[in-house]
């Protein structure tokens, strides 16, 4: 079985409300932009491409059922624009925004209100499609990437966060990777992290490890170092928020630390992100915004308090690796790139696997 | 204020129960070695000093309300060997054990069962005493030493689980260092992870900081590279269950991480343990056994599940950081040694600063 995170056909969406997860399955319904940012901003849905894929999705069905009337570029650029406010760390969410709205423009210089909404709409529909296919791609290139490594053995990785079905249109980034390399019979063990604060790997992760049979193990964050040295890990795996033009890469805090520690172990550090992830506008990570939670995420579980009260709390959501440390390399749909070679990639200026 | 964690009086042994902090103040009577061993086994009292003084008194405490008859020696053997058994990676129980067996096994060659009583229990209620002691010259060294690298500013300091008045005899050893700065005015912050799967952090150390009012932050585990790079951290500095002839020490697992991010950024990470946490019969690291706990400690949080059901967990309690790593010194109530020095300073070859 693959989980279905994001149920869509033509006029209705529904997402699993991750907020539920592990314990209760529910599928809430999108009928909106609005609802569409609620769900984003309270994490209901969460992973930077299933936030662009729902975002867009939600507006695919608000113009089915009319919304934009006469004149929907406009309502369409609007409702981008609240969409890319939820979580601004995520890039793909402006970037499919900005693509969107090139696209719209472009239509509605020759065609009439419904047909552009027509237009519109199937640009969507290919978007969640294509997200998918690509994510497979990334699965396949990464772990052929690691196995040239080790020619004969199974391997061990280790992950963080959650990077799976439920973070992306299907499938999977670094889990897809993961993914790929069970279903190729060569994953001895996946072993992922908690991810404090916010518990996408033991609620995230090993729901989809579980459900699918993929032999995995739960670790907390600070037991990353240790594993490493004692569960002869082959590769660390991780997915983005976002990857710069050096290579540097934010994604869930915890992912620097990994890095480190891999690095001193001599372990293979990889990155796997879609090219929609990778944004070649900003020259390092220093240029990265990092968003800061609530402080309740650290002192509370489910509503009830697990901390001593009074207590100052920093939560940053995320943190940035530097392109040093992402020594195995980039995996994206497009094949494996050092992060020296990423912008070239990128920009059609190189292939490789 | 500061924390009565072990409230003795001749006769009667009041722990406060750290399973119920921080939200219920609950002082439970241990009248037997039996008690002090569940309470040891059950985590209502942690920390490795904490540990060896309450398993103490309460021997003490049964032998005045009579037990041992007319063999108290073979009673005391009987009890101290059942009580090191509760936590063995704890060093300190074990080495009480030894001493006081010595002494118990010479004061009996001249002293009949009720005079010898008595001389076991004195020395106890010495052991408490020195305790307490040692922790304060464990803190003003390890003060004065950060201090010595910074003749002006205050400090930042970064530490990992308890090791305050609620892992020890009272006072603690890292955040009795911590105790120290701020009570020298020097301190500007400390920061304290969360320490999962137990969460000693938020629950004891954050809790100890807000009853005294020192400048304390929490962050989850995963955040600790992170705020070294961010927040100027001046040093790192955490305890020790066991500290071995070369310097190696096993301490709450996720310090092994922490030395190592330290590493990366240039930050000094120290250790800061009594002689008593040393255990030169051991050479390196490699020979110290790490205690497994059970799964449950990650799956659920106060009996609620927080995890997939069915996920396999590994559950290390601790980990090893090897000396090279602990590149600030190992702070003792004898002074700050290099773990280089440690085997000398502590068979009286060498004395230091």
């Amino acid at each position: 079985m693959t989980l279905e995170a994001i149920r869509y056909r033509t006029g209705s969406l529904q997402i699993l409300n991750q907020l539920l997860l592990p314990h209760q399955t529910v599928y809430d319904e999108i009928r909106s932009v609005q609802d569409a940012f609620e769900a984003i901003k309270s994490m209901k849905v969460r992973g930077a491409p299933a936030i662009a894929i729902v975002g867009c999705l939600s507006l695919a069905v608000e113009l089915r059922a009319g919304a934009g009337g006469d004149d929907p570029v406009t309502f369409i650029r609007e409702s981008l624009c609240h969409l890319t406010s939820a979580r601004p760390t995520a890039v793909n969410m402006g970037r499919a925004a900005r693509e969107l709205m090139e696209f719209a423009e472009n239509e509605s210089m020759e065609k009439n209100p419904e047909p552009l909404k027509e237009s519109v709409i199937a640009w969507i529909e290919d978007m969640l499609e294509r997200d998918v296919n690509d994510n497979k791609k990334i699965g396949n290139y990464g772990a052929q990437h690691i196995l040239s490594g080790v020619p004969r053995d199974s391997v061990t990785i280790l992950t963080h966060c959650n990077t799976g079905s439920l973070a992306t249109a299907g499938y999977g980034t670094a889990l897809g990777v993961v993914r790929s390399l069970h279903s190729l019979g060569r994953l001895k063990r996946v072993y992922c992290t908690e991810t404090r604060p916010y518990n996408q790997g033991s609620r995230l992760t090993a729901y989809e490890a579980v459900a699918e049979g993929i032999p995995a193990t739960l670790i907390t964050d600070s037991m990353a170092a240790l594993t490493m040295r004692e569960m002869n890990i082959t590769a660390v795996v991780v997915g983005a928020d976002r990857v710069v033009a050096n290579g540097d890469t934010a994604n869930k805090v915890g992912t620097y630390q990994l890095a480190i520690a891999a690095k001193y172990h001599g372990i293979p550090f990889y990155v796997a992100a879609p090219s929609t992830s990778c944004d070649l506008s900003l020259e390092s990570g220093r240029d990265i915004i990092i968003e800061v939670r609530p402080p309740e995420e650290l002192t509370s579980i489910n509503g009830i308090p697990i901390a001593a009260p009074g207590i100052e709390v920093w939560n940053p959501a995320f943190d940035v690796t530097p392109h040093q440390l992402i020594t195995g390399g980039i995996i994206t749909e497009l094949g494996v790139f050092l992060p020296s070679e990423l912008q070239a990639a990128l920009t059609g200026r190189l292939t490789a696997l």
